[in-house]
């Protein structure tokens, strides 16, 4: 049998001890888990980062894996630890909006497009069909004392070991119907027009919007971002020069700079408004 | 049988090929270790940061692992190299204070805080009670040719594996009887006063100080750091504005800012004196 | 038996989700591969960097190790995906150059020195005795649909993993008789003088040169880099103060810094000249 895995995705750095303290406390409880990196460099306290590269990367490892995220400012107040199982993973985590791209994923993406609430603003969605979710309330699978400040060491990590060595989600926690996701979704349309918003920004500066496109008719397609216009998509990075857009391995409009950085070109980040024309149908002037 | 475990710890960076080339040599001579990274962004040459990082790190982990710790400005020189067999984990690194805060530890904090030396003046200290340490002499179990500027590849990491497949300490070294330490206890105490050292600055900024504390009548306390005053102790990160002190997660005093970085805003650092008072007990004017 | 091992080295950083991706790849296809980090700290687009650093790392493994490294500027263009099945380690990468310093290992360096191309400019070299080399052209391998701009997840980590699983090269691609390099040992030598160039700079800061020396005689030696004049070789970095030479752990001439960054220092980076000097044999004024 293959043997359990636990990955992690964290804000904690790697100069520091949590990261260690974390991986000691699965392999303590379990030292057949094989432990692997998601990444250690969130941006400090930045959720809708870590939830973009948790959704970029759970859905390529095997059902049965453990996710556990840790990006956490509310650490030790009223928000719940969670533990969510799913048909594509495993994911423990605050209810802070870290499983917003994994639970978009799993409900199919069938919520409409922009909702009304602002971008990036957290709501209560039920959880997904196939999927159930804890809230982890029973302090026999947790480390003790338990640190207000780090549930990482003390109850997302133990919490996973227990799993991989088989104890049952519902052991652990009681059910909810409810998780907090982030609007990451406000996306416009006119005839012709999507208008969306960047949501992420990759170690290149490549910048990820909420656009989902085909790339037929590439030619046709016309780019508006920071007053720039960038004509046409292209297909590599390494076509033109300069900026460029195309589809992203994500699935979703990017903007690009050949060899650079297109955030630090256009000062733009995630937020920044993004248009996506396609010319021959957008009325004159847009 | 679980897979043996080898943690890394060490000033490397992963931006050029030295832990690559640890860990080859572990793998190529124990195909079958796990390796764990602890971290690799100590700041280089940094022996406190590395002795803390390690510290917070190898409680957590099963007493059999073995941990590899390589910051070692003096490499190729007189300085030891070590492996010390504790109850609490087996560690190969340097005899230059990496081990401080392990060795503190597992000698039950017994020493007085205070021992007259200078803050992180090296001091000899026996080996604890149930601990052994050994000067690793056997080239046997070494890499070679060994470079002199690389123990970590050449000695460190074989005798690891080595450890790891068996081999008994005592036929890699000699017996030592003492080990270096850094002096990171300085702290005085007067009525109602306990004056300490920041001695570890984690990746979001937070100012840990050597000053173990409770949190009873939190609010009765008071924290002097570079000429500001922080009243009251709170439980988590998320409780008032700005800067905040309390008990962080390694059973320390803590000096915090929400959502940024205290060392920044008090251009604080290793070695800033922090003092914390409490109100009802200090005389006036403390 | 042991796992099957695959190593990664990235321009991808920890930052984005990019290396979960490829790690959830691989164990999804074979979830008893034990992953190993090389490094994603490769500067962005740095194919000489990355070139160095899996050169450094290769030859600690064992020789069945599967090592993948994507640094890919070209990625979706006409550059061949590869693999090169070696008796040093099977490779799997753009062909772009990534493999220059393990195939002028596995060569056994008989190429001579300065071959007339400019440094760091890309040749085609025939692929080395006892060695073969495979452009991947099997998409049953391969994870669908293939993004135009992540061969990282949809070539190269599902190759690894099927290569892990026992199927072989030559079913997943096709002999190719020539693979690229760049030019790294653009070294000339007149009598008692050796000029070649800064090929890599550590995490430290130290310049490693392409200049392969003993350290016989090591007082008669002088290094001249930028202007400045360093006399000797040492044998540690802990010798002397300020800038100093010695034969680093690569077997190359390498310019360091004691607690210091030579990189900074001297504003030297790669293609930086440097001259060896032995005194005894160099004419006067040289």
């Amino acid at each position: 049998m293959a043997p359990a895995i636990v990955t992690l995705t964290t804000d904690f750095g790697l100069s520091s001890g949590y990261v260690g303290a974390m991986k000691g406390v699965v392999l303590g409880i379990d030292a057949d888990v094989t432990l692997v990196d998601i990444s250690h460099d969130i941006p400090p306290q930045d959720i809708p980062h870590a939830a973009f590269v948790l959704g970029a990367s759970y859905r390529y490892f095997p059902p049965e894996v453990v996710h556990v995220a840790v990006v956490d400012p509310q650490v030790g107040t009223e928000r719940r630890p969670l533990l969510v199982d799913t048909p594509g993973g495993r994911f423990i985590a605050p209810d802070n909006g870290l499983l917003t791209y994994v639970l978009l994923d799993l409900a199919g993406r069938t919520r409409p497009d922009g909702d009304g609430e602002g971008f990036l603003a957290p709501t209560s969605v039920p959880v997904p069909e196939g999927c159930s979710a804890y809230a982890l309330t029973q302090p026999e699978y947790w480390r003790h004392p338990v640190s207000d400040t780090f549930h990482g060491r003390d109850i997302f990590a133990p919490v996973a070991a227990h799993l991989c060595r088989g104890v049952r989600p519902e052991e652990m926690g009681e059910a909810v119907g409810e998780v907090t996701t982030l609007d990451v979704r406000t996306v416009e349309r006119r005839p012709g027009v999507v208008e969306g918003r960047i949501v992420f920004v990759d170690h290149f500066g490549n910048l990820v919007s909420n656009i989902r496109t085909g790339d037929d008719n590439a030619a046709d397609m016309e780019v508006d971002i920071r007053g720039r216009r960038i004509e046409g998509l292209k297909r590599t990075f390494a076509e033109g020069r300069g900026l460029l857009a195309l589809v992203g391995s994500h699935g979703y409009l990017e903007v690009a700079e050949r060899n650079g950085s297109a955030a630090d070109r256009l000062e733009a980040g995630v937020g920044t408004r993004v248009r996506l024309v396609r010319r021959s149908e957008a009325g004159a002037g847009s």
